[in-house]
Parts: structure tokens; sequence; C-alpha cells
């Protein structure tokens, strides 16, 4: 880039700035304390400002983009689709809504034969338990201590992380429980086994103690996403919560929002454990957040209860076409690709070995964890006492030591989310090796200044 | 179409309703028993399915095509913006993003200069009461009777209409009150004057029996969306109850997804008679539903607490680039094509006169009523008793009469919803007067249908 490119490209940026400061209501944060780093454009693993400052994107954005920024394949279905029809009415069949919702339930396990299309993911979670509640005639929900589930009404109150607090009226009828974390076991545990079947004690006690009848669904992330600790459940817990589903007549919702479509090195993240829900809801990686897409795949048992009674619930742009042609786009491209499959060797090769090489490394890190092509490495005070790197009970996400690390992140260009006492690592499922390699050795150099913070 | 180009369409059509059939589940209605047209394509004011029927879209499909279908300039917008860049995550700022919100600020009241994107109505009315319930340190709210705001959890527990009923738990603190609807006056009222004095008579009793200082907001449509009625309030209504809410300290969250962007002859329906709220919400007409796209305009007040304290929500795709993209270009387009002014004029030239006469001809029409490009007739079984045509109280949205009415349309070639007791004629605002008056001929001729019933 020239100096006289660099030059147009700040005056263009400053305009953004300007309006972007201005006009946009950010969510999460306090307005006009986050200053939002204006983006010029973005291709593959890679998005760049328009400073001309190139950044390996080691979120996937917010954990959307897993076939990377401007994927040809998918741009071209944006196009096509919008030249054909851009959208049309979800009471009307239209072709590529059809073909989605059919090349999605192909990927489902068996039983999972509908989807109710929605456009993000809280609005999906929202559907799912009005779909539960209405077919069990119960009120109650169980949901994860460590657990995110999204914004809206009842999907905020789903929710564990402390993004809930300040919306939590208690009204939602949730329920909350431990999920399997063997690093601060909740049972005292201290091997995955013991951890898995105390927390399976656990989760039926609390189902007993809270009266079985009284519960419409136990909600639950298979891995855990970046805002509940990337926890990966021990072998046997997901198939030990179906039981305990079937044993009370309780419906199983597992949110694969942020770890379906390859995100974990499989099409769901459930398939590594085989285990089927009674709904399943999906977001993000279904077309690489290049529309808004979410959606709940429905069991036929749910599917029978309103076959005789109408669904009340429905929104406009279910089914958009725009955002399923590239769904449809999406799903083929992974499968030509080997998406899943990379991701699964990612994991293994490259992320598992590096990361676990780096929490042994460095000061303030205390576990390497993850699955596929998403990790965390958990920060810590100190080894030893394992103390929380930065207090749960933050009043913004991001406190002054994890903008700190965030800022050494971005100055090494790497852009990775830190949250709470994490680092998330989560780049698009189709990042070259040497990509993930260099944005590693970017994220340990960066990590000496949380070191510095902890030594 | 020759004889083998329909055969090639129906078989697509066949492949389309297998997949459909088999895998989409579709809202509000029963499983199975909805029988959805394939729709093979749609341009302007019409749409076709694939055996060469030609459908006046007189309903903007969901009353979101204001512009009408593909348009050039908006389907321009999608693919630029596709080449540029799909989408960014929220937290950076980006050039459409930011020009979009821009714009919609500069078309809103004075004092709306922040935009909070979401992707759907409910969760733009799910903000909407977040930011005024935090605002105020109040929970409660008020909503009408005759009202639509969504399916989430809030948005349908605020609506009034029957779709809420399965899905009411009491919960979400709302209260309703009754707004003007002198066609059916609940306060004996004989003209709108009184109508008007009445309902805010009304209305502040229930605000000071609740308790003003428990209600965080007065939730209203400026003009009711064709779920509620499409009331359009006396001269004064408004203003009254911003005054209310000024003399209480109550939010006012006027909802203006279905009637903003051109759709009552004015950007936004509050326009007509200048008032201002403290919350606005959009969608639909910001883009035409080209792109899923929704938000809240939010009052400078609010920002400034929001600028001491972190806003507790936000979503993956708010502020999506593509969807933003479109809404830059659908509001330069309207603007340069007046079709805020063609709204206007049809309804006054148009569907006012017309729609009168055909309410004094037929007998199944009480009142025609509406503003702009937004209308309905309300059906009736007798003029003098003004009993509902279909009942307040149906277990599905279409009963049966219903049904024959909107086959009765569609065997003519113009597709208009029917609600309740209601038909509704919402076509895109920048459609011909020509097919404007077509439109309404075959509805004129439908019409006999439902006469028959109450003959």
């Amino acid at each position: 880039m020239t100096t006289s490119e660099t030059g147009k490209g700040l005056e263009a940026a400053k305009a953004v700035v300007a309006d972007d400061g201005a006009h946009v209501f950010r969510g999460w944060v306090q307005q006009g304390t986050h200053m939002a780093l204006p983006v010029a454009g973005a291709e593959g693993s890679w998005f760049w400002d328009y400073a001309g400052n190139r950044y390996l994107d080691f979120s996937s954005q917010l954990v959307y983009a897993n076939l990377g920024h401007q994927h040809p394949r998918l741009v071209a279905a944006v196009k096509d689709q919008a030249d054909r029809l851009c959208t049309i009415a979800p009471h009307f069949a239209e072709e590529r809504r059809a073909t989605a919702a059919r090349k999605i339930a192909e990927l489902a396990p068996e039983g999972l034969n509908r989807v109710l299309f929605t456009t993000g993911g809280a609005e999906a979670v929202e559907h799912a338990v009005r779909l539960a509640r209405l077919h069990t005639g119960r009120f109650k929900l169980l949901a994860a201590h460590h657990s995110f589930h999204g914004a809206t009404s009842t999907a905020i109150q789903l929710t564990g992380d402390p993004r809930r607090w300040r919306n939590d009226t208690g009204t939602a009828g949730v329920v909350r429980f431990f999920p399997p974390y063997l690093y601060r076991s909740a049972f005292y545990a201290e091997n995955e086994e013991q951890e898995c079947a105390r927390a399976l004690e656990h989760l039926e006690q609390v189902i007993v103690l809270e009266g079985a009848k009284t519960i419409a669904a136990i909600v639950l992330e298979p891995v855990g996403g970046t805002s509940s600790g990337v926890l990966v459940p021990p072998d046997g817990y997901l198939a030990g919560v179906r039981e305990l589903c079937d044993r009370y007549g309780i419906m199983l919702i597992l949110d694969e929002i942020m770890v379906g479509f390859g995100r974990t090195g499989a099409w769901f993240a459930s398939d590594h454990w085989g285990v089927r829900p009674d709904l399943m809801t999906f977001a993000k990686g279904v077309n690489s957040g290049y529309v808004p897409l979410s959606g709940v795949l429905v069991s036929d048992e749910i599917v029978e209860t309103f076959s005789k009674t109408p669904y009340p619930g429905g929104s406009t742009y279910s089914g958009h076409a725009l955002a399923c042609a590239v769904a449809v786009e999406a799903i083929d491209t992974m499968r030509d690709e080997g998406l899943v499959e990379h991701a699964a060797r990612l994991g293994r090769e490259v992320f598992e070995p590096e990361l676990t090489k780096m929490a042994e490394r460095h000061p303030c890190v205390g576990e390497a964890r993850g699955i596929g092509a998403i990790w965390a490495l958990e920060l810590v005070k100190s080894k030893d006492t394992k103390e929380m790197y930065v207090n749960y009970d933050t009043p913004d996400r991001l406190t002054p030591p994890g903008a700190e690390l965030m800022g050494a992140l971005m100055k090494r260009g790497v852009s990775a989310m830190v949250y709470i006492n994490r680092l998330n690592i989560t780049p698009p499922c189709n990042i070259s090796e040497e990509d993930a390699r260099e944005g590693l050795a970017r994220i340990d150099d960066a990590l000496t200044v949380a070191d510095a913070r902890v030594a």
C-alpha cells in the first residue's frame, strides 16, 4: 500500500468511526468507551483495517465464520440467489428453504427430520424451549452454570454466564446444575471418569429434588462455547444425560449454535458421542454468518404433537431464501473441502499438542482444553491455587487485564477473544496449518504480557 | 409458457413441495395441514408459482416488501456488498453498518440518534423493553389489547392477539389497556374526538391504579399492524400518550416494525402526529426484507444511561453488513422514487375512496380503515349487530370461512392476508396505480364469496 493509498484509507476510516461512534448503539459494552476498530476488508482467515494492518482471525468473528471470510463459493451463492429471489414469506414453499431444511436434517441424528428456521441463535433457543414446554406440558428448565444461550428473554435467563445477572427476573423457570468441569470440579473428583459419574449423580439429584414431572427440558451445549469455558464433556456424560431424560420424560435440547457445523471436528458436537437430542438449535456455522440464519431441528415425536395443534410461534424472516441458499452452498462446500476432517486434524495435530506445551510454559495458563477448532486457555494468577486471572463477577466482560491481553494480541496481528479468565482460540475451520501455527506463535508471544502480571 | 416448460416447472415444484413437506417445520400452523404454495419467482408487485399462475402481492408478503420484489437497486446492493464484505462482527466498526445507522437516525425524530441493530422484529422489541426497564429501574409494561409485537418470550407476552394465549405465563409483567377503536368502542364513544379523550382517560386510570412508578414503558404500535386491526389512532391520541408518559416518567416505545419506512405514507407512522418516542423499533420496510434486519432507535437520554454502565444485551448478527448495505440502498431508493409520497397518494386517492365504496357495497364488510398503503376491511356477519365474521378466539388463525376467502382471492390471482375477521390490504408501497386498482377489483369480486355466507 502506498502512502497516498493509506492516506485515503485513513480518511475513509475516519468517516466510518465518526458515524459508528455517533449512531451505533453497541451491545454488551458501555456506549462511548468501546473504540471499535474499523475493518476495511477480509479474506480467508484474515481481515484488515484501513491503515493496512492485517489480523489473523483467531475468533472467526463471533465463532461463526467456519468457512472463513469471503469464501468464493459462498459469495457466489449470495449473488446467484439475489438474482433469483431474495426473499419470500415463510408460509410459501421455496426451493432453497426446502433444500436447506433437507440437507440439515440429513446431517442431523436420526429422528430429527424437520427444521424450524429462525434468524439468530437466541430466537432458536426461544423456540426450542417453547416446543419442549408445549410438548411436555411442563414449565421448568434445567440449564448449566457454565453456559451461554443468547440474549432474548428466556435465552438470557437460561444463560449461566454473568451477562444474565442484570436480566435475571427469576421468572423464566430455570433451575441450574453444575456441568462436568474437572479443572474446577464441583464434585471433588480426581479424574474424568469420576467427574462424569458424579456430575450425572448431581444432575439426577437436581431432577429428583425439583420434581421430574415439573421439568420440560434440559438445555445444554454438548461442548461448551467460548462463553461457557469450552468445556468438553467426559465420555459418557452426554449419553448419561440422555438416559436421565428418557427415564424422567424430559426433553433434551442440545444447543449446537456455536459448536455445530464442523467447529469441533464433527458435523455436530454431539456426534462425537452419538447422542440424539429431542431438539437441536443451530446458527453461525450453518452458513458461516454470511446471511443471518438459525434454526431448531425438531424430533418426529414433537412434530407429531404439532400436527394435532398449531405451533404458536413464527417469524417474518423464517427460512429466508438468501440465507438458506448460503446454507445449502456452505454444507456442500464443507463436504467438498473436507472441512470437518480438517478441523478434527488441526485439533489433534496442531492445537492440542501446541496449546498443551503453552499451558506448561506460561505461568498465566492453568489449563488448555478444547476439541477440533475450538480451544481455550484458562488464565490463572497461580497454577497452584488456580486463582482466576480475572474474577468471575466482573462488571464488564473485558477487565483491564483482559483488555491488556487483547491489545497485546491485536498488536501482534492476531484477533482472539479474551473472556473473563479465558483466551479463546476459534479460527475458521478451514484455516491452513501454516496460519494456525503462525497464530499460535503470536499468541505464545502475547501471553508473556499476562505472565508478567502473575509472576 | 409452453407445455413442456410448464411440465418441467411442475417437476421442480414437486421436488420443492416434497422437501418442504418433509423437512420444514412451519410457524403458527398445524404441521401437515398447511399446503404451502411453491413460489417460483417474483418481481415488482407480482409473484408466480411453477404452474405459471401469477399473483398480485397485496400483502407485501408479511408486510415487508415495501419496495416490491427483486428491485434492481436492492439486488445490486446485495451483490455489491457480497463482493465487498458479507459480514463482520458487531464489535468492529463497519462502513455499511455505520452509514445505515446514520441514515436511519437522520429519518427518525430528533433526539433518537443511535441504533441498536438486531435481525428480527421480536428481537428488537425484546431489546427496547430491556433498555426501558434498566433505564427506569421499573419492570411493568403497558400494552394494547389489539397489538402484535413478535414471538420471542417477552414480545409474544406483550402481544394482544390470540397467538399470545398459549405462550402466556403471566410472568412478563404486562398490563393491558384498550386502544382507541371507534368501530368497537370500549368507551361507548360516538365519534373520534370522544374516543380519543376517553381512551386517554382510560389509559391514565390504568397508570394510576397500577402505580405509575412500577411502569417502565408503554409499548404501542402508532398505527396498528395487520394483526392488530390496522387501527389508525384519532388525532391527539399519540400526543396524549406522550404527555402521560412525560407526566409519569414512563418510557414510550413505539413499535414501527410494520408501519415504519413508508408503509403509512410517512417515513414513520408516528410522523403523522409529530410524536417522539423514547425507543422506536423497526424491521421489515427498512430494507424490504431482502436480508434480515431490525433494530431499536434509542433516545439520547437512554444512551446516556448506558454510557455509565454496560448494556447487558447483544447478538451475533447485530448490524450485519449485507443487511445494512441493503438498508442504505433502500432508504436512498425510497427517497429517489418518492415512495413515501406515492404511498400517501395511493391511500388518499385509491384505497380510501375505493375501499369505502366496497364497504358500503358488500354485506360482509363492516368497516374499511387504514392510511397510506396499509388497509383493512373488517368482516362481519351483520352490519347492524357488527357480529364478527369469525370469532376472536379461534383455535387457529385461519378458520374455514377465512380459508375460503383466501382461496377465493388466490383463485382470482391476488394474494392478501385474511386474519381473524379482517382482510388486510398491504401491497408494495411502490405499486402502480393500475395494479392497485386491478387488485382492488379482484378483491371486490372475491368478497362475493363472503357475502354469500352472511346473506
